[in-house]
């Protein structure tokens, strides 16, 4: 049992993930400690110390943790154990921007948050931001682990290395989840058998975050690749789907044939959702045009249902706050309160996660930040080899990685020419001329302008 | 002076290049020895003996080389000093499908031997001759010093290595010259001085065969790049032409307007003629639509040109032959003869080729062929470190380097779908649909089996 | 529950190795088969079939085990799912020789298996029996996992590798264990508590073996490695000991200051019994003079103890044979068992083994044979990074595997010039000069001809 | 011709490397400028300007340069074109303590200025040093070209790269040239010809400065390895020695017997002096017993001769400068002014230099500095390859290397600790126990406290 855990959470006034993470903290027994919340909307932070602090008060809760508003950075980080990131780089405003804008050069974009021209204008605002907390955390925290959920996954963990290079970081996402529980249910049919948990599929994770592979599953000494072949095949026309959505969300449905197609072509697992996976490929290969997408049975998210979506959750605060409806517990299906407990010596976890690649995905750029597996213990997440990607995968990612760095390199100095070269080397813009690429990039950067202030002092 | 030197000639039969070969060795006085020919067209071979023969009884002539039909390989190559390979890959009707085929797909090719779908089909065919060539060479002269001039040359010099890892073996080529070229008759204009040759410029070269750049240019301590920024900048838009070309051949014109265009994006200068630069590129960046090609003042290359030119060549050869007409000495300004010379101890050489990247172009992978500078002196070639192109060129390169590992690999593991995949990775590709790039290169694949039979075997 | 699991063991004739393996099956209930028994001494192979079907037999076994002779290495691997090699390669004679004609020279070996000229000289007759088992094992077993028990380990591994780059192979050694077992020990006695398990000690291992590191320790939470460093600064003087050895026994004692004393200087756990990491180091830092080990307080173990053994081993054998006396069941304190199931699915293990490096032990040159951490799973060994050793201990480590690849060239050149280079690098045999160890390497290869053939053919 | 050139000259108080580049100067007629010669012997700055002038004012003089007194680094660094080092860390008093300190541990050193004991010392001084003058580089002439000739060469060189990653820098070392004065000799007398520069030789060069190897040589297309290989095989009891020198000079002697026999060993031609050749190897192979020095036939340079002989300099420049005795014009043998003319423009040239290990030699670590070819040109040294060397030569040089960084370690830490470590792995100290090393290092470090600095606050 480990008492006095401090955590600090930046970000979260969306209202989603901070919650999640509270309610995981509240049904997990075996720590308690201190959660200090920190949001540049300095209502969303107070609203959550209260509705935190009511359900560590529900009778079914294991666990009370203290929840603290912070005022700044500082009194956020200093003395914690662990730092969670989870924030919206500037406003929905800007994210339509990111996603809507290209839609008028025919760049379809099904989120918009990791690459494509959408992830790229994204990444430039948000790449100072994360300079800026990993100074602050080296200033303030400098021996807490940092657990970072925001998007783009890739470029936030890379830019928090940049700020301070002896950083402890890991970037979480939770597609490859998605995908074991997809594995668990074909499993589940193919043994005959029930009650399969995606924690069960043992999985060897590689790429990066959104275009992670599975490349080894098998769950009890079965191999289940030949079986996923086998379900592939079998269902390669109709897809796979098993949730009903209700008619609003149609958006974020998958029928997992975008993963389908991607194995029989390559070979591996894509491990991620539909939506994601299809903006690293070229534009034509499933976005576009609108009836391919319609084949693939996927759709692309629009920025109002985000907005209308923040209402509700505006709306349900006031609620939960006013106490006019009550606060509930319920797992998030997450993994960052299990990774805290593992790097508190609670136990040890293998999971994935996006960290400095040592060497454990081959064929990856040493250096760069990538998705595998770890081995989380006390105080340690030590990345666990996955082997190679498939090669005409591995180059594809390859070229992925070398995008960002040129996003990268746009930071370093300061010149925003090498992100409009980033957007030039990306698959969905292939059918565009330069003019247009130059068009579409200037108006994307004068819409987002007030955030980009780093590039223009 | 040395005496004796025995080279192996593979191919020629094509008429022009064992010509200009067998000029430049009769003007060169300090070596002579012996030439062996060997080409599938026997009689080609036949024929150029006779002409060398001639070439060597010239008065002016400075040497005498004795010129040996070989009827084999085996025969050809036992004991040589050097072996000089310049084939055409099957014939012009399979080069017909190679570059025009993909323009059926709207994907035009201004030259279609290097890279895009005719350079990696072309390869397709090519790469299992070459690896045989050098499987022969190890056993039948595992010292002797190969000059490549076949294309496409980096997977041409690349397959060389894969049948014989112990190979000496550089690939050539004179693109880069006539950049240098260029750049000296910019130095004239700029110093106002005459007689500036290009050997005497200075150029520090780092890339890929047809996709090469010079980074650093200097004239006796005077620094070209400023004065090329200056020059480009004031012709941008007229380009830079300084010879009349028939009508005939208005496909070869280039303007160099591609290669400024280069420049003023990337910030250092393109080194090879601007159709070979354009096939590098996204297909809308310079060689689609029309218009935008006409706008950049060059053409597409018909195979029909080099079949006409072919049948010209052969005329003349049998008036050669029978005498009808004589034979004549000129100089190539290529550069076998030279690196043969400094090969034998006879001065040293520094200049551009095509060799194994073990680490002289900073930032492409090890291991690969790439084109830099090397010291060419008694029994060595040594690549010279050429620093690190611009970060975006680093990475359009290595998108090439790893499209060719593919085509590579499809001969490794005998699976054309590793060819498909690089076609997909083709920057000419991109506006196309995956059900196109599959039918035209199936077409493509159809066309030219009768050479791919290592692949079906 | 796996049935039908078929292992070979090569090897064993030894009596011990294969006992402990044997007796460790019969205990695991969630997995049977066969094991086919191959030794070059068939009678020893017989005799442990006759044990091994003794010990399925006896009522507390869990699991029935078939115990069969195979005449030779093909028809024990055909088809197997499993290898386990345990040999001593030659005899008890030459080992004679790789240890004691050393002594002549001043250079006294504390095991001579794995290091210095004893080392160097039992591999170089070890490294063609390997490449001969692993070419064996691609043509009857491919699929199979290898498990080897066998010294020097880090040249057998890299041998198998040499000799079939696609084998699926870990090399075992229980050093790491007995580490863990003392800081289980020590953490006993920091928390005032029992039944802590070496298993429970969460280590992070880096290194080569016989000279493995533990640079991160922990136990549910506590980080070992300040309690280390109290233990060791309080014991400095007298050791730790905490069993008592018969007399005869006394050169395999072992009171860990040799361990503690690299701690003190290095400032990471040195994780191999004292006798092995003393060889490692300059022959003056603990072997000599004899005052040194003496107060260092291990020994040397004479090869004569290990025939006496084998002759007690041998007399046990016919007794267990011929029923005067009755086979028991112990667990090994081995993984071998506990790795298999793992790698037939039984559930996941964390555990060190010697595998190719992928970068898992950052500093040590790529495609070594390194000691680390890995994870077991279904059909799967995967490494797990363990970052840098401390700097000058990443130098010497160093050093040791340039030593083992001037073995391995002296086995790929046959030519044993390359070995004599690589005494000469051993800190055993610093004070020699170039004529003693001349002369010694003579007299040991002399000494060990009758095995050497493969070096004078 | 090159008017205006602006060289800063670091040191050269010492009278002997200042005045032979002024010489050097004086007599090339393509360029002409500014000297600024700073020094912390100010006085010995100021007598350097006067017999620079006077150098120039000879009527023999080709060049007239403008020597100039700089007062501090600022003054002489601000705008400068080129930057000559040349100092003596600290004084002879501190050279004899890292010389003569450690015979008394029978650890003796024919030099003691570049490995061993007293290299490693006399680097902990440097190190500070250079690092400062790189800063300043930085600050007043961060385009100049940088040429040093202070030893410990690599780490001198190390040093500049550490304080200013951005510098043009390369170390300058005459050794090589005195072995290609061998090969011209042997040259000579195979071809039965005269006149044979060393110039003319040319030189595969790769290794680490004054553990230089030359693994190709060739006069004129003449392999040299065959011509070599003979006449060491004839010479290798008496050596080669053509030139007599003084008695007082005994210890500079060398007859090359080291040489020789490390060709016999390693298959590659040692290219430093005996003295320094001897110092890299283990001490018992050429330096210990003194009659093994004797029977190799080289000596131990004390430093009394260096205090004795700056002496007799100090009383020449009073001479020189009080006109009681001429200058005189005479070429030095060095390359530094070739190199210049080479940086400025002035014609291309290839020689051996100290720099950053790109690849070209293979086998080194990346990033290290390493002593090869490169090309000097306008504005560029470019490192050109010399693959690999012998493998056991490749790991004792790493060897090497990794002692080197210890000591940059210990610099980078503050932590003379490391400083121990890189001793203790010295070959030169093998024989000798942990304490003596310790005691031995104590007082050397307490003997050059004063200029230590660095390390103590």
């Amino acid at each position: 049992m480990k008492n006095n855990v401090k955590i600090a959470y930046i970000g979260g006034g969306s209202r989603k993930w901070a919650r999640l993470l509270m309610s995981d903290l509240a049904m997990e027994a075996s720590m308690c400690g201190e959660v200090r919340l920190y949001d540049i909307d300095h209502q969303a932070a107070k609203d959550n110390v209260m509705i935190g602090n009511k359900l560590g008060a529900l009778p079914e809760a294991k666990s009370k943790w203290n929840y603290v508003y912070a005022p700044d950075l500082a009194s956020a980080l200093t003395g914690v154990d662990f730092v969670v990131i989870s924030i919206l780089p500037a406003t929905f405003k800007e994210m339509a921007s990111d996603v809507h804008v290209p839609e008028k050069y025919g760049v379809f974009q099904t989120v918009g948050d990791t690459t494509g021209p959408g992830g790229i204008v994204r990444a430039l605002r948000t790449i100072p931001l994360f300079v800026e907390f990993a100074k602050a955390i080296e200033t303030y925290a400098k021996n807490a682990w940092v657990l970072n959920f925001t998007n783009p996954m890739t470029l936030c963990v890379q830019s928090l290395y940049e700020g301070f290079p002896g950083i402890k970081v890991v970037g979480n996402c939770h597609e490859v989840f998605h995908t074991q529980s997809i594995l668990a249910k074909i499993t589940e049919k193919h043994l005959g058998i029930q009650g399969v948990k995606r924690e069960d599929i043992d999985t060897t994770v590689a790429g990066i975050n959104h275009f992670t592979w599975i490349t080894k599953a098998s769950y009890q000494g079965v191999d289940l690749l030949p079986v996923y072949d086998k379900f592939v095949k079998e269902n390669e026309k109709e897809g796979f789907y098993n949730k009903e959505e209700s008619a609003d969300r149609w958006f974020f449905t998958s029928h997992e044939k975008v993963k389908f197609d991607l194995y029989l072509k390559y070979g591996a697992i894509a491990a991620a959702g539909d939506r994601h996976l299809a903006e690293f490929m070229p534009l034509n290969h499933y976005i576009m045009p609108e009836s391919r997408r319609e084949a693939f049975k996927f759709g692309c998210t629009p920025v109002s249902w985000r907005e209308n979506n923040k209402d509700m959750l505006l709306a349900q605060t006031a609620r939960l706050v006013s106490g006019e409806e009550d606060v509930k517990l319920e797992p998030s299906g997450e993994e960052g309160v299990r990774q805290i407990k593992a790097l508190l010596g609670l136990g040890n976890l293998v999971t994935n996660c996006n960290v400095i690649n040592h060497g454990q995905v081959k064929g990856l750029p040493l250096g760069s930040v990538v998705e595998s597996n770890a081995l989380f213990r006390n105080d340690r997440v030590e990345p666990i080899f996955s082997g190679s990607l498939p090669l005409a995968v591995t180059y594809m990612t390859c070229e992925h990685i070398n995008k960002n760095n040129l996003v990268m390199e746009a930071y370093r100095k300061k010149d925003l020419s090498y992100a409009l070269r980033a957007i030039q080397m990306d698959p969905l813009t292939a059918h565009l001329s330069e003019a247009d690429i130059k068009a579409m990039f200037d108006t994307m950067i004068q819409n987002t302008k007030d955030y980009l202030g780093y590039y223009f002092n």
